[in-house]
């Protein structure tokens, strides 16, 4: 059986998890800024975080507590990131995981926590408190969707999504939600992702499903090409859906991955989606590399290039820009090997242009989402990147007036 | 003595160069797009031309006329690249050396030729030829200027530099013209660069001046990160001062060589300054990293950072930015060493935010120009770079409708 989508799914659709969000005090004008999400059973946990040296102190707490040991749910919190505050930024995050477990009678290292927002100030510890107490009393199944607007900085929408598949004919459910909008790219993004699912899976085998399923999501993404202090996917298993364990041969094992991957690629889709001011989403695909590596190469260096994502603002198909970019990425390239298309219509061939139209090209640049193919032909090492145009929105945005 | 600035110098300023720059109809609304530099004499070259893989036919050509012999001079266009134009923009550049050849009764491998402009579009050929008969008749001291405008693509201005020193009791001159605005970055900028001397010097020692120069200068600016196809530093020696060879145990070795290091480093200040869109100039410098490579990792990751460079725009000291970007950079950090001053105003000290007045900061990245200074103190490793904030006017100018 294919996988089905939840409608209006999310961190909160499989069995035995809760949520709420509100507002604590964090942001200004009473704009939700704390989450929480518990599972009734204390679950498996498996955890990507940010490979960026500088961490923020949740990052750095709850890396440790994801290692070994059951979790019973995440308190989150936007508005402030925790980032660059030094030990008490870590005693604050402490303080969030002791409050939590307190209202939960459990311990504080059965307890993750994140936060997202501006880097270098310290959290308004007494609000948060407070947050986290009101919090627990809100927690349901209709408030997944309050937690996922908690979270949000400067996203203009909420992110959530939902599948289901059959496992020895029970339903098991695999849901979450995300946030992201700036200060996205690979290895990861400002993004902070939660999933849910009341799977019967081992940390191990967990750990190793998500593993790859953020390689090809979260890890195949870039905005603008800043990786975050505070990054962080948390995937949640309570084994509620009392199925036999999803061990690598167990005949569902490859269609559970599958659907994580699938939820995780829709949630980060969205995250590019929603990117700060874009206009376009563009699918770099690039083929025919010497190696993976190389492709991977060409595919960020296009991806990151200032002037490849401005021309795409003004539905320029400047292919000479992506020549320059393929030029300069480091993989081994042969200009008068190099074909490029838009949207599967040729605009460069052996490095020089094609006879398609220029018109014809400008039409498919011009258009929301479009698939930009480079075929290399020196090898067959394959990658692909989600990204976006580089618009003067972003730079309004960004700029901090 | 101290080398003297020649006020209003540049490419003519040495003993025995002509220049002429001319409109021939590369350009729309005539504008002028045809530059000629000629010594009077066969001189040394020494060049470094872009590190990019895809590089443009004038380039090809170039790299092998400057291995070895002498030169005449230089032919330079604007307003087309003759990138990606395959074996007919290879013919094009070399039907340009055999006009100029025949013009001035010489071999076509006594000239190099340079284009800047537009990829991917080939060379109006009748008129290039016309042009390059045209220039050969207005050759000047005077026209030295006309040769600084002929080369400008998106530049607002000309840039044009001279110095003077003296050896032996002789004047020995340094002058320059350069040009370059958007697709610049190390190794090398969308940037031509052309530089006179009447040193007597030989080839092999020009070079090593040149190289260690052009580190020191053009390989340390960056306004949006991209290396392009046509890069080139081309300086020629043609031996007219009429002093001793100017080899490395020559008395006055050191100060040629400082002197040719502070042409370009001006021409290379005033790219950035003339940066597309941009309302500040940054100077980068990294202190106490790991290594120079550590430096310089952490130098390019700020100068090529969106969120750091679109903060600058509003004048925001966005220190948390800055942090992330030397977590992700590459090099070693320490988060709580790291130390952050704004024209030596500390703003960051042992990874978080000083006592210095956020009031104070903001007035200091709100000027045009100011120093970032990055103390890592986990070693002795520097590195410095000059670059730019990113605007929306950057975006508009390239986003090419």
């Amino acid at each position: 059986m294919e996988p089905k989508i939840i409608k209006g799914g999310g961190v909160t659709s499989a069995l035995g998890f809760r949520a709420a969000g509100i507002a604590c005090g964090i942001k200004p004008a009473r704009e939700k800024d704390l989450a929480l999400i518990v599972s009734d059973v204390p679950g498996e946990v498996a955890a990507t975080f940010t490979t960026n040296l500088v961490k923020a102190a949740p990052v750095k707490v709850s890396m440790q507590h994801a290692r070994n040991g059951k979790i019973r749910g995440v308190v989150v919190n936007a508005g402030c990131a925790n980032a660059c505050t030094g030990v008490g930024g870590i005693a604050d995050a402490k303080s969030m995981l002791d409050h939590v477990a307190k209202e939960f009678n459990s311990k504080p290292r059965e307890w993750l926590v994140c936060s997202t927002g501006r880097i270098g100030t310290r959290l308004p510890m007494p609000q948060v408190r407070k947050g986290i107490e009101k919090a627990a009393t809100k927690l349901s199944l209709e408030n997944g969707t309050e937690a996922a607007k908690a979270i949000m900085t400067s996203d203009t929408r909420r992110k959530e999504f939902a599948m289901r598949i059959k496992v020895n004919g029970r339903k098991v459910t695999i849901g979450g939600m995300a946030k992201g909008a700036g200060m996205i790219h690979p290895n990861m993004a400002t993004m902070l992702c939660f999933i849910t699912t009341d799977a019967c899976i081992d940390k191990p085998t967990l750990q190793s499903c998500v593993d790859e399923a953020v390689e090809h999501s979260f890890n195949r993404i870039s905005v603008d090409g800043d990786t975050s202090t505070n990054d962080t996917v948390i995937v949640l298993a309570n084994g509620l859906s009392d199925t036999n364990l999803l061990k690598s041969y167990h005949p569902q094992f490859a269609l559970f991955k599958k659907t994580l991957t699938h939820v995780m690629r829709k949630l980060a889709r969205m995250i590019v989606e929603d990117g700060e001011g874009i206009t376009r989403v563009v699918d770099v695909v690039v083929k025919g590399a010497a190696s993976v590596q190389d492709a991977k190469l060409a595919a960020r260096a296009i991806a990151k290039s200032e002037l490849v994502k401005t021309s795409w603002t003004g539905g320029d198909p400047n292919w000479g820009r992506i020549m320059t970019a393929l030029g300069y990425c480091g993989a081994r390239v042969r200009e008068e090997m190099v074909e490029i298309y838009y949207d599967g219509v040729l605009a460069v061939v052996n490095g020089q242009p094609s006879k398609t139209p220029m018109a014809k090209l400008k039409k498919i640049a011009a258009k929301p989402i479009f698939t930009l193919t480079i075929h290399l032909h020196v090898g067959s090492g394959e990658y692909s990147i989600l990204t976006t145009d580089l618009t003067e929105e972003y730079v309004r945005i960004n700029k901090g007036e």
